[in-house]
């Protein structure tokens, strides 16, 4: 397969260890290099609270080329006042001085518990030792995409390849779970490496794109986290010709991009905190657009559905709670649900369907739902994933 | 003690059986008479998709007086289409028929599983055996109060008196729990009754003000159901004047009744599915009364912070996150966060409090968190439970 990791694309090098910030002794510090310097995009959580690492990297993000990204796991560097703010900023400083480049042209982010100072000594030391093996091999790519992780149980990677006319561009990203994951938010921490030439702002636009169609559709629990950052490094080197117009090459890049971070969606939501299954849930006959999305979303959202799937019972009648209950509009006269292929409720009252046919569809590791309001034609979608006891354990026992 | 039951006001009679609609053969149907016609008032979910009970009730409730409540569990008869509906007004004209009144002048109520017809034989039946049982002791109050559980571990009931004036007007209510229970609804299954003379009007606007101070501030899993439904019966034979405006007896009568509403409230919350603990969030310093009641309900209802509470952890981090996330305006320099008097997080800073101290708080059976947003001096609260793996087990498993 060669290497799928974010250092595939031509240009990048990266590395990953343990600097023990995390007391597991689990890799925890991230760096990812262009030493050309590349063009950045980056998305943000819209949470009124933001790490320290989000207010920086909205700052620093502006500049002209990025050199480099520092993560950190095992600790959000978030709630912790003007001290955090520097720790972030020194971050930064830190590893522009190992490259030889200015503090303004790394990013930084972080992931892990809120409202704990960040142990800053592990941190420079963390830096001072990944700097030296800084490498494009896959393995070195894997280390970084380690180092990113929380409660994810396995690491999560997407690869694509593209034709722009002649020139092979390649794709590369890597994402963390694996709670605190609610749409309208730049998702978690996810960084994406290609080699593609093209201008800053459409590649803003392509991030911003991409996500909305994919990762902005993901639910766990409903709620966006202080940390969620996605950064696109763009490092111009695959030989096409620079996109900079909304052409049919940049629809070509945008379809692979947006294919690869439906990939890590769904790496996401299967290894979600607890999750052993992911549906998607496509609510059509809507009257707008918005009520499509919120219909979709209550779904997704709602717990005893959510309980529901993690016991393969296929309790519709909750499906049709949440709808109801999102207060958009709807004929209930008119409303109908399908699992899968199989109508469960059809024009307001229940279909005689058959039990065991509709348990294996919920059984399944993942399945569509799909319900029509009977009011007009506008759809969307969501995607979510069981609440199982194990979501609760992980989360009753984060903190201690 | 005495009669603390629905039957203790003047004027009430109660039965409550198995008929066979839960297969596990516990109660399942009730009875509730005023003989002598109660004045009625009813509020019910605001969910789109209601079941054919809130339909015909929601109807029914115009008549002037009403002479009966038939209420079944185990089944909601919801999402059943004409076939329900009609289902539901027989349940009224078989009640009907049995006292001698109108079908007009009884209200039903229902709950239980969505989507699944009605067994009416077995209701009928029911409705047959409950009438001769009928009785004004505290047994046959009690019977009732079981009657309309569903997945409650505890039967719920309140009793208060009240003087108004020289008479002593008497207050009984009981409620059914204890999942599927969000804001801005009439709050599950609740039935009220009083010997209380008072107006019609007035009536509805004491049972609108203490379920909106009380049972509509608490939320288990953030949805309301197809089937909430609070009705409150007022016989008049306490021999109080009767209350025709908003006099000094009208504002004792809403404080005994919003004092009850709050009393189950309570019993509520610490039943709620698989629920250990309560709290209840205070958000204060808000722009507007709307942004206090979203950020307190966007804490009560977040996941990751009910599992810490249910771990007896003191992650605050998760309040904040939960405060950001709800979108409301605040001063990121000034918010605060207290557990019970504890400071854990001043000026947008944390504080050096004692763990030991923020974990024996938040493992209470009932614990105050309050939040500054520091932006203005408006106030709301919200009350919530904490979410075990035993929620999921009881959700899981509902159906088969």
């Amino acid at each position: 397969m060669g290497n799928q990791s974010v250092t595939a694309p031509k240009g990048f090098l990266a590395a990953g260890l343990a600097s023990g910030v995390k007391v597991s002794g689990k890799k925890d510090l991230g760096l990812l290099v262009c030493p050309a310097g590349a063009t950045a995009a980056a998305m943000f959580t819209t949470n009124k609270i933001t790490s320290a690492a989000v207010q920086v990297s909205r700052e620093y993000v502006k500049s002209r080329k990025t050199y480099a990204v520092v993560v950190n796991s095992g600790n959000a560097n978030a709630c912790t006042g003007k001290k955090g703010l520097a720790d972030a900023r020194t971050m930064c400083d830190l590893a522009a001085n190992r490259l030889g480049v200015e503090p303004v042209e790394v990013l930084v982010a972080s992931t892990g518990i809120i409202g704990h100072k960040l142990p800053m000594d592990k941190v420079t030391a963390g830096i001072a030792q990944a700097a030296p093996l800084l490498s494009d091999s896959p393995e070195a790519g894997l280390a970084f995409a380690h180092a990113i992780m929380t409660t994810d149980t396995r690491c999560k990677q997407a690869y694509r390849e593209v034709k722009l006319s002649r020139a092979t561009v390649r794709i590369a990203g890597t994402v963390k779970g694996a709670g605190m994951i609610g749409p309208n938010m730049a998702t978690t921490l996810l960084f994406i490496t290609t080699d593609v030439a093209i201008g800053k702002p459409l590649l803003s636009k392509a991030l911003a794109e991409a996500i909305g169609g994919s990762l902005n559709r993901l639910t766990v629990d409903g709620h966006q986290s202080t940390n969620d950052t996605a950064i696109l490094l763009a490092s111009g080197m695959a030989g096409n010709e620079r996109i900079t117009g909304l052409s049919a090459n940049y629809r070509k890049f945008l379809a692979a991009l947006t294919d690869l971070c439906t990939d890590l969606v769904h790496q996401m939501a299967l290894d979600a905190e607890g999750a052993t299954r992911m549906f998607q849930v496509i609510v059509k006959g809507a009257a707008t657009k918005a009520d499509a999305t919120k219909a979709a979303r209550a779904v997704a959202d709602y717990p005893l559905f959510k309980c529901a799937v993690h016991g393969g019972d296929p309790n519709w009648g909750r499906i049709i709670c949440a709808v109801g209950s999102s207060g958009v509009k709807l004929n209930s006269d008119k409303l109908s649900c399908k699992l899968d292929g199989l109508f469960v409720f059809r024009n307001g009252t229940p279909t005689d369907f058959n039990v065991k046919e509709a348990s294996r569809i919920i059984s399944q590791r993942q399945f569509v739902i799909t319900v029509d309001l009977g009011v007009g034609r506008e759809s969307d979608f969501y995607y979510g994933c069981d609440l199982s006891a194990e979501y609760v354990r992980i989360n009753a026992d984060y903190h201690t």
